[in-house]
């Protein structure tokens, strides 16, 4: 089968070897003639915008678990799958986990000055409530890691779809799930329905002090309302990792903002080794007409 | 029972409600007879350093788990229980973990300067090497968040007694078990043993770039070694919660380095609601002849 690469330049180099070792029957290429190839394994920045010429194509592949920048590509007529590698999702928990630990034990406030203060001593995770917005693969994932810490746990999904051990909110319950939230960790995808979700009157349902990660998308944050929330003390922190530009302009008031972190879209990036099995077997089930895993709905956007 | 309370003024008001709650039978005071008193819960810096008056106490029940500055006072005739309660291994746990986890993501890479750099993706934990000095019942909790987190663990102590899942070198191994530390815990206690254990040439040993985080006794490590392999490069930072002088002066040199953290030894403090039901139940226990929980060893120290 002939499979074209469409990425940034980067990332051919950091992927192919992975990629052909997992699928060796597979002619990987980043050129070729359209109406010859059998797959598209995608990743945003590459330099193919017009996916009509390829008629034969049975799968663009995203090597993201965000794919709102193929999804509206109106040339795009073949069937998408996204990206939901456990590689991933591993790294994804581990990065909420890091950073809701960071906000947990409020290892910030240790300011190394020689004054030896008499400790405040942070509850048990036990005692500590985390709000995960977005009960998807990953949101699932991030929630199972942070219930070994032994958190306490609310969940917030469109569906409001039960998941095992955790109250989750659905639909127009979002209010409960921000009340609850003294750390909130945003995994919602980039669709209609979310963008600008937690707006300026969302932000102020968050407890006093409420830590926000965000290693979701950044068009669900209103950027404005959280630099007000955090301005006025209302909120204590926000770690982002996803913006509405990315790069981040050098110029945005994040980067210089004392109640904002800033990593460079880094939490969920796909990791070779463990992606190259996942597209494989995808590659396989398109080839021989079986169904493909993590299709993409064009409707709901993910 | 008359039992009496002997620690620093300000743990009398945080203590004496749980304790009073979790035991409605015992007299808890501050003063009394000494030969009238049943037992002694103890924590250093506190009033009273000669025990040998209470002659029918049957218990000195300690309210931290370490127990080197009663251990060897000479006045104490008396059983000595430590304090192992899962609140404290429950609070070690989380606060090796998300230290363990700030070292593993290189949160602190993260420079908020306005530049994007291209990132560099931390492994996953399955790929990061920990090494636990201490496999008693504080660092087998740390073991176990640890290794749901996913990290490759390797655990020392003194016995090398086997821990399930995980390797643990004993005795003379100690530097089969530093080699593999890209992040070394220290969860030792304070013995003749175990004293400046981590000197300039264990220290050698870690791998460059390792992180320490030693919220076990500030007695393993060698204060000047630990400095001088930090300002070699050798090591990439320390996360030190223990010391030899508690509080730490305000002139101590750990305070003012870059590649030091201090916590004011917080990491394992005891918590009122989940110690008490411990203290509880070892008071009945020695009251009706029962063995006690947790006796200390004198000849171990711990």
């Amino acid at each position: 089968m002939l499979v074209l690469f469409v990425a940034r330049s980067d990332a051919w180099d950091e992927c192919a070897p992975a990629l052909r070792a997992a699928c060796p029957e597979m002619e990987l290429v980043q050129q070729a003639d359209p109406a010859a190839v059998d797959a598209i394994i995608y990743a945003p920045g590459g330099p193919i915008h017009d996916l009509s010429p390829y008629v034969n194509a049975k799968l663009v592949q995203s090597l993201w678990a965000g794919v709102e920048r193929i999804v509206t590509n109106p040339t795009l007529t073949q069937p998408l799958a996204r990206m939901v590698d456990p590689g991933l999702a591993q790294g994804m928990a581990e990065y909420c986990t890091g950073w809701a630990m960071r906000a947990h034990l409020g290892m910030d406030r240790y300011r190394q000055d020689g004054e030896w203060r008499n400790p405040l001593i942070p509850p048990l995770a036990s005692e500590r409530r985390i709000t995960i917005l977005g009960m998807g693969e990953l949101g699932r994932a991030v929630a199972v890691m942070l219930a070994q810490v032994g958190f306490r746990l609310t969940g917030y999904s469109a569906s409001g779809r039960p998941v095992e051990g955790i109250e989750v909110f659905g639909g127009d319950a979002l209010g409960a799930a921000l009340e609850r939230a003294e750390i909130l960790l945003n995994l919602l995808p980039d669709t209609p329905a979310t963008r600008n979700l937690l707006d300026a009157e969302r932000l102020a349902l968050l407890p006093r002090g409420a830590w926000i990660i965000n290693p979701g998308r950044g068009t669900v944050l209103d950027d404005a309302a959280l630099i007000d929330a955090l301005d006025s003390g209302h909120l204590g922190h926000a770690v982002l990792d996803v913006f509405r530009t990315e790069p981040l302009p050098p110029d945005h008031p994040f980067w210089s903002h004392p109640g904002i972190t800033v990593t460079p879209h880094i939490a969920a990036d796909t990791r070779p080794q463990t992606a190259a099995p996942v597209v494989a077997e995808n590659l396989r089930r398109a080839m021989s007409g079986r169904p493909v895993l993590h299709l993409v709905d064009r409707g709901r956007g993910y």
